[in-house]
């Protein structure tokens, strides 16, 4: 859409479409899986992977660029060269971490009500995380600001089927890069009640988010150690590198027995080879290479698997997203994270760059990538656009409504006398039908699933009220959404605590500059 | 979108975005699964809905319109009450004619290189038939003529991911409804070298259908036996009943040993229970009673469980299709048509009016509901929009992607030492790139999926390109595709057999008025 019809559409789209109430949305729940994974390959074609994973891991090594890191897998058994910043896991060091991390956990939110169940056969959904520009159909594509950042957190917040924040929607750039990570975790503690994820850049911002945390919690941050509150993206440097920042985050989350999500970035045919198989097991080995690393630090501290892996426009190097091979790849990642007992990340992603057809079903074929695969944290889940170099109001809507949609899949529905309802098919016999029938009027209100955004009205009645598309809609909900936002309560001096320790570490940071 | 944009939208769509040579998309091929299906019921539950659907059949009955079909029942044992229209199944009957049907056969079409397996491990794809009105972004919906039929038509025969013609794309309406067929099967034939659907709806036309697919043969009407050749849509009027047509048009296809899609319109909450299992549990009652009926005109002809179970919108009574309760009940249908060792019919559906996003999700949420039930017919596969009353050129292209995307994740990937490449992970290290490694190069031309109508370029060069959203790309590529068909060659005295016919059966239909 180019951006005068950008500016055309949102004139339609700023009349909410439902007026007065709130909008109307699926209830707040745990995921649960019931159907078994999609398995597309076969335990042997699993062990080859693994196998070749831990040759990459023996042979050919991982460098890791933070010293302390190299320390900790040096001190449990591993080769190191420190001047070429290298190190080396064998086999038996490897298989032996892999046994110490839990399958499941429970993330704890500042709410109580809010804490969730991870892994097993249990799912959370995060919003989306990290994207360079802010979108929606009135000012398109733009750099954002804190204000424009806190009202798509509370859109998080306000919307039932996302489980987590996660990380920030957008870089606030009227914020000093220096310390815009606390401003961001005090949006995320006061303006939602859920669980976050704080920045994982280096030590002193990971401490940032733990102290943070803590203080939301009325606790010290040694006391969170056992209770993990939030979960922190680690990203190799792929290939095969854990840089300096990456590693003295995984530390500081590991010792303090706070969850890291080790995911490798690998692009097939850029950051990995070009086959599915050889981007997985690098993949693997990179991931592998963290987990460990992990363990080393605090054994049994929560980790969970990343997978990433797509692959690049051979003719562009553009990398591509909710593609069959990420589709594929997901599936098989989840395959492996089931190998190892360990929680599987997945995301919801696409290329495109409007709010159109292909944002969708590239995010369904991610979508279900993950799901068949039994993701445990989707990560990225609702809001991500343009290859994540953007999050968009109206996608984070259209997102919630394909998550909701996903949950509701994955819902058992009832095979009993009672709800096959002999007795009503024999009421109503040949040629009647079932809308008067007491079996109806008993279930109707809650029989099916309830649209967020999705207009199902017949065509007459949709161009009478303005031929909306599905983004034009979304707009109008959010817009709903957040007028009717209502901030969760706080506790004031908890509050005041988290403005102190802001104004202090801001002090420390920028000086009496700032 | 509005009418005004549509037409705004046009001009831009109007000009190709690949100028010169023919659209790129994926080969012809046969779908394969390679994933077990996914199965949301216990097999306790598939058995308590089989038992309640023989019960309906035994003790409420099936109300059949057409004095011949109660007759070939009737002579098989069913108990039947002519005055009323009513058949009895018993248990028996019905098990036994369950012994009969192929769960797999051949598909032939006029060019041999288009036949296809349907059943057991092979789908196929169909595109959209029946609608009453046509769409493009360029004149917005109306009412079809014969000429954009053919369009549609010879679009169906470019797009290598449909493997048959779904049986009309819409109404010829500029055609005298009488004969509409006798065109719409020259059209079928002359202008696509693949297996087509023929109109069921009564005993003349069924004959219509079959004398001209003999003739495209060459051979007689009898000659068909044994040599399936099209496949005919029978739905049956829910609740519990088959009308006059429908059975005279059943009865000649299985005369004729042509497959029939039994195809019971389940909408739950109006045309049957408000619950999935009371749907799925009448649906199965009425597609039984079909095949039945297919099996007592004719041992072994070939039939398709057809699974159209959705759910009205409870608020307005519109039915809503690409739901969860959809995907549930498309997953399930699969399961009791695997336990028959029958071949399975879903299809891609959704409510939406606009070729956006809730057409892409609700679209790819029947479709994933139809892959992992492990659909082998998917009838009504591309192009149709607007709860069916509408087929779309921009849909169409838009779903050929997602097809080809579906093929494509049905497509194992290789796991062997040199798709593994470590060698290339050794050679490039930690922090290098793939782009240049002889692994790479000896791959990368064949390594991914190439999309037809998605756009994976950055905002920049997409926005230089006019910002135009999916709808508008496909708007350019069926242009392009229209320009660059090739009419299939046909042999001229068959065409010319043709042509007698239907002038024939013109005359004979309208009288020396016509």
């Amino acid at each position: 859409m180019t951006r005068t019809s950008a500016r055309r559409r949102a004139r339609g789209g700023a009349r909410p479409d439902r007026s007065g109430g709130a909008v109307t949305q699926s209830a707040w729940t745990q995921v649960r899986y019931r159907t078994a994974p999609t398995n597309v390959l076969s335990s042997d074609q699993i062990e080859a992977i693994h196998e070749a994973s831990l040759t990459i891991l023996e042979e050919i090594g991982v460098k890791v660029l933070d010293p302390e890191a190299r320390g900790y897998l040096q001190e449990a058994g591993a080769r190191v060269d420190h001047g070429e910043e290298m190190v080396w896991l064998d086999r038996g060091l490897v298989e032996e971490k892999l046994k110490l991390p839990p399958s499941s956990f429970t993330l704890h939110a500042r709410n109580p009500a809010r804490n969730v169940q991870l892994g097993d056969d249990c799912a959370i959904f995060a919003s989306v995380g990290g994207p360079a520009f802010v979108s929606d159909l009135d000012r398109g594509r733009r750099q954002g600001t804190y204000a424009e950042m806190c009202d798509f957190i509370k859109l998080v917040q306000s919307l039932n089927i996302l489980h987590q924040e996660g990380g920030g929607p957008f870089e606030a750039l009227d914020l000093p890069q220096e310390s815009r990570h606390l401003d961001l975790h005090f949006a995320q503690i006061t303006l939602t009640d859920k669980n976050w994820q704080p920045w994982g850049l280096g030590a002193e911002r990971a401490r940032d988010g733990l102290e943070m945390a803590a203080i939301s919690l009325g606790c010290s941050r040694e006391d969170l150690i056992g209770k993990p509150v939030f979960t922190t993206v680690i990203n190799t440097n792929s290939p095969l590198q854990i840089d300096g920042p990456m590693g003295e985050g995984l530390i500081e989350m590991a010792k303090h027995g706070q969850p890291v999500i080790i995911t490798p970035f690998t692009l097939a045919g850029a950051m990995s080879p070009v086959t599915i198989a050889g981007a997985l097991t690098q993949q693997n080995a990179e991931a592998l290479s963290g987990i460990v690393l992990a363990q080393c630090v605090r054994p049994g501290t929560p980790v969970i698997y990343g997978g990433f892996t797509s692959n690049v426009d051979m003719k562009t190097g553009s990398p591509a997203f909710g593609t069959p091979e990420y589709t594929l790849a997901a599936q098989a990642t989840g395959q492996l994270a089931r190998r190892y007992g360990i929680p599987f990340r997945s995301s919801n992603v696409t290329a495109s760059n409007a709010v159109d057809a292909q944002a969708a079903y590239e995010s369904q074929m991610s979508l279900w990538g993950a799901m068949s695969g039994h993701v445990h944290l989707l990560n990225q889940g609702a809001g991500w656009l343009g290859g994540g170099l953007v999050a968009s109001f109206e996608k984070l809507i259209i997102d919630a409504e394909m998550l909701q949609m996903m949950a509701a899949a994955q819902q058992p529905f009832e095979v009993s006398d009672a709800a096959i309802g002999l007795d009503a098919i024999r009421e109503v016999g040949p040629c009647g039908h079932f809308f008067g029938t007491q079996h109806t009027l008993d279930r109707y209100e809650s029989a099916f699933y309830t649209p967020l955004v999705s207009d199902w009205d017949n065509y007459e009645n949709w161009s009478d009220r303005g031929s909306k598309d599905t983004a034009q809609r979304a707009n109008g909900i959010w817009k709903q959404m957040l007028a009717a936002y209502e901030q969760p309560p706080i506790d004031a001096a908890i509050e005041d605590q988290l403005k102190d320790y802001m104004a202090r570490r801001k002090q420390e940071i920028h000086g009496n500059a700032a």
